[in-house]
């Protein structure tokens, strides 16, 4: 099990120092952290590195996750994308089950912990179905910059019982009628996605996803959704290619049950055709976190070409391995990357732009790797894992004072 | 949310007025469940309608799935075959994942609870990594007639740990080293699964699934799993077939996941395949609670062709219908029928008596009525998830006299 300690090497004395310091009034006290599920998608991943820190720094953190039907789950998915801004029929059959889930749930659920999180919104109404003995604090993971507005009113109903609200990004706070905190998402870097790895266990990699090395490599992690613009990309190559001879890869997971992923995978397939054919262009629907690491870790420039993007944790995994990004200027990117400084950044629509610059660090990789350098060292100071934990810490103490 | 007093229509008051007794002692105390996931499977839905019922009652009853990673998932599909008689490869890295899961997820989970109840053999190890502060209960639900044995020592070393011991049936005691309680399992008469349904709802299934009524209906509802034997199924068809115009359904949901499920249903289909072409054997891989309702409420005949079962389940689901059940001599089954009284028994590789019997009910229905009813009397007197209900309040009642 991690502990703190494990990260000393990595950020230094002085950061370990300090959370142990914010945590000592915080000994002992309970915190229960609830999110939709243990496995799958950035929460879990994030929960499964900052719940047993917590426990190292001497709270009693406790990690559980709602129960609800595959029905419900596949309404609050539709409510994850409305409150990025896709349309929903919101019926009130929709509203039942969902509130009845938590309402359910909290029958068997018996909270008495010091300070309750709720993460996102499939947990959110639960506040609701208890006698609040303690803090609430809704922690929301998502981009709130656009909402569905009927959603949103609805939601609000729930959101506005709790003492806290977390968001990740000063551009969601426009909608929210109450104060809310902002702390930014982080990696974890002794994840499988983000650890060091042998030589070895690189090659074994390589050879077994039969990914060629013999030419520069340039990589897009992202799912395949229309907002990664994957088209965008392969576009973006094509002019690459006119100067330079390398690769493209695509990589990202696919849900089997997420039909839109499909059609845009397929999508890319046609539109990419000859390039896939002729092996210049490769199409990675895994989800291997090992994988990602070695692909961030061995392409030439990562490229993110999102046309809207919540936070970009793909952004600050490449940067941690020191590889050189090329970005589009939206959503979280611009607080991860200072232009021509740690990355470079254009606006979506500049194809010009991007394959440019893509065309300059492949031509000489040496001149980037200063860039790579600096983009690590952001990532360093400002999103890994100990500055949340940290981050949290001071929330609950906080909280304590206040109350 | 679930009621004890929403079963007083079905199982009278003095059963009802028992519970409430029953669980005078144990007002208030504070018990939790841990299994491996909170949807699919027997155990889920079980405790889906256990937990809330034990909370009606006035215990404190909470319910935690346990976080594995889908690598660690399988190996305790593994564990769970081979306790079942399969040979597996019981490697040490096995073992650490599998304790280690258990490790990691104590490390998040604080149990102050009164008593703990383990479900199968995922969270077995826990009890490890607790210092022990109250009854430790592990309930297995699995078949441990033939258990592997080097698994079993294994897991032993685990199981000797607890208080106590819950299984399903008899013939699974004789591995089981110290003394232990059987609980047989039972459904519950108010789920989608058994409720009583309108006309217009089972119309618009048979309607949406394509389910033709117009001749005589077999069903046989089971996974496609060798021990249910399939095949077995078909050829019994064949012989009925010879004597009266009739349909067969094999239903069965078959998980993404199991290889050989999807062999043994492709091997069903060319088998079956004359007879598929034809409309007269029908193949339904769904996994929808209300088909499986109406399967069991429209046929005149359940066959459960099991080589091996445990308690069967899918039996008492059907004796629940009225519907006459013709079944293997093995596992559980007899349990629950009593061979022409209340339902049929044949050794499994009695196709002829199959047959025979299935003729002799097709051809004269009403006859037959009165076995459905008895059914229908034995399992609400012995297989209701208010029996269950009451035999959990006396363990722990039990439990607190002995301390």
């Amino acid at each position: 099990m991690k502990t703190v300690n494990d990260y000393r090497e990595i950020v230094g004395d002085k950061i370990i120092s300090d959370l142990y310091k914010k945590s000592r009034k915080l000994s002992g006290k309970s915190v229960v952290h609830i999110n939709s599920t243990y496995y799958g998608g950035g929460v879990a991943e994030i929960l499964s590195s900052l719940v047993p820190l917590m426990n190292d720094v001497g709270l009693d953190a406790g990690w559980r996750t709602l129960r609800g039907s595959p029905d419900v789950f596949s309404i609050t998915k539709k409510f994850h994308n409305a409150l990025q801004g896709d349309p929903i029929h919101l019926t009130s059959i929709k509203k039942k089950l969902y509130t009845e889930t938590n309402e359910d749930f909290s029958t068997y659920t018996h909270l008495d912990h010091d300070f309750v999180i709720i993460h996102d919104p499939q947990p959110l109404p639960l506040i609701k179905f208890y006698k609040r003995k303690q803090p609430w604090i809704w922690r929301c993971h998502i981009d709130l910059s656009h909402p569905n507005e009927k959603l949103w009113h609805f939601l609000k109903g729930f959101i506005l019982q709790y003492d806290d609200v977390i968001i990740s990004h000063e551009s969601y706070r426009n909608n929210i009628p109450f104060e809310e905190k902002i702390i930014s998402p982080v990696i974890d870097p002794l994840t499988p996605k983000n650890m060091d790895l042998s030589e070895r266990t690189i090659n074994k990699y390589l050879h077994k996803y039969k990914i060629p090395t013999d030419k520069p490599l340039i990589t897009q992690i992202s799912r395949f959704d229309k907002w990664k613009d994957p088209i965008g990309v392969i576009n973006t190559f094509k002019l690459v290619k006119e100067k330079v001879d390398c690769r493209l890869i695509l990589c990202g997971s696919m849900a089997g049950d997420d039909p839109e992923g499909i059609k845009i995978f397929e999508n890319v397939e046609r539109k990419a055709n000859n390039l896939i054919e002729k092996g210049d262009v490769i199409l990675l629907n895994f989800d291997n976190n090992i994988l990602v690491n070695i692909l961030q870790r061995i392409s030439d420039v990562i490229i993110q070409k999102s046309i809207r993007e919540g936070f970009g944790l793909t952004i600050t995994e490449a940067l941690w391995k020191e590889t050189p990004v090329v970005a589009s200027n939206v959503g979280g990117i611009p607080l991860q990357i200072t232009d021509g400084e740690d990355g470079f950044l254009f606006e979506p629509n500049d194809l010009d732009g991007f394959a440019k610059k893509i065309i300059e660090i492949l031509k000489d990789p040496e001149a980037y790797k200063e860039v790579g350098k600096k983009g690590k060292e952001k990532v360093r100071n400002n999103f890994l894992i100990t500055r949340l934990l940290g981050d949290y810490l001071d929330l609950l103490n906080e909280t304590l004072d206040c109350r």
